[in-house]
């Protein structure tokens, strides 16, 4: 497989995408044209809109996007994509949507079958086996939470390490994911930085970026490990 | 009905509940023992850590705590309950569970024949229509997101203002609940500050406590309402 699923598309101060684009221009080398997946439709925004967002990024680096909404068949758009780019949001009207038209596994195995694919945020967490460690808030109901599995454990995006000081009584991400391994005894997750991601290529699955990581398993202490290790 | 739905259960510096003793007293006046619905399971704890830390409140105004895990058949215990609190935890499995056990509506039907009930958190958003407004992890996976309704509209509880210079991709709040609304334009949303909390008594729903209220709906610009408003 080819892919980079990132914590985040966009860091404070940035443009979109802005800090991967060397390893966009790898990541994407072999082709001219990447089928966007707007679903997530971040602050609701339309499919229309979102395209042209990540359109006007790709144009950069030299690489047309078409939105997946633009075809009349979304399974003949993916069978006939030479690579993925899934945008954030909302990871529920994500999940739900890819569900709804029997996508998540055709997707899947065209990035099995090495199309490359770039997942950020939503589009990072249908990279782990489920939706069950999003962020995001339950806002329509998915038929299922199973994403595709292209890597063996959950993901975290925008891992945020616990506020001192905050006088809140919400959980903290450290707490929630403890929760989901009370629940979810064999499955691991990764809590994957804003300016991180997981690069996987030459059959090598490794942790790329700025921050180090944070690695949860049930009945252990959490850990931290650094940019550069390998699964 | 007579019920309160707070927004927390405990604010910062203080124990459980405290803050709410004055109110729980009247709410409970009528009887001597109260049924807790533990399924919420905060940081994972178990039915009878749960229960025990809810028993610890209410021996301090002379009421009795049994956790409805305690009994043989849950639907019975419901039955036969004169009043009941359900605490904060994880919506998901709070939800999950009570729809596995054909729960939610019989606890819907026994508060609006007038039985007294207390939600925290979790147990808050449970009386809302529907559980998409949550801000907890979605863990496992209920059958349902419905919920009993005892208002007209969606709660979300713990509301939290953005954080100025927080460095951070998250979504906010606000953000997340003007997601919902795109994709939900009929439902309001109450955005219940910590230290806030609905009562219903005498036919009047009424917003109480120490903060102001955020609402919103769709196609408006989101207000603030204060203490006292009614619905």
């Amino acid at each position: 497989m080819n892919f980079i699923l990132a914590s985040t598309s966009t860091l404070p101060g940035e443009e979109f995408l802005e800090y991967l684009k060397t390893e966009l221009e790898i990541l994407f080398s072999q082709v001219d044209e990447i089928l966007f997946i707007p679903f997530a439709r971040p602050s609701g925004i339309s499919h229309e809109e979102y395209t042209l967002k990540a359109a006007s990024f790709f144009q950069k680096i030299g690489k047309k996007i078409r939105g997946i909404h633009e075809f009349e068949d979304y399974s003949t758009a993916i069978r006939d994509a030479k690579a993925y780019f899934t945008g954030g949001g909302n990871t529920f009207l994500l999940v739900k949507t890819l569900h709804e038209h029997q996508l998540m596994t055709l997707l899947k195995d065209n990035i099995y079958a090495g199309k490359p694919y770039l997942g950020c945020s939503a589009g990072t967490n249908i990279g782990g086996l489920n939706m069950k460690t999003t962020n995001d808030m339950p806002i329509v109901y998915p038929s299922s939470f199973d994403c595709m599995g292209l890597v063996p454990f959950n993901i975290n995006p925008h891992y945020l390490d616990p506020i001192a000081g905050l006088k809140h009584n919400g959980e903290t991400r450290e707490t929630r994911i403890k929760e989901f391994l009370t629940q979810n005894q064999e499955t691991m997750v990764v809590g994957l930085r804003e300016g991180n991601w997981l690069r996987h290529k030459d059959g090598v699955l490794r942790i790329e970026g700025s921050q180090s990581t944070r690695i949860f398993e049930y009945g252990k202490e959490s850990y931290e490990v650094e940019t550069g290790f390998c699964f």
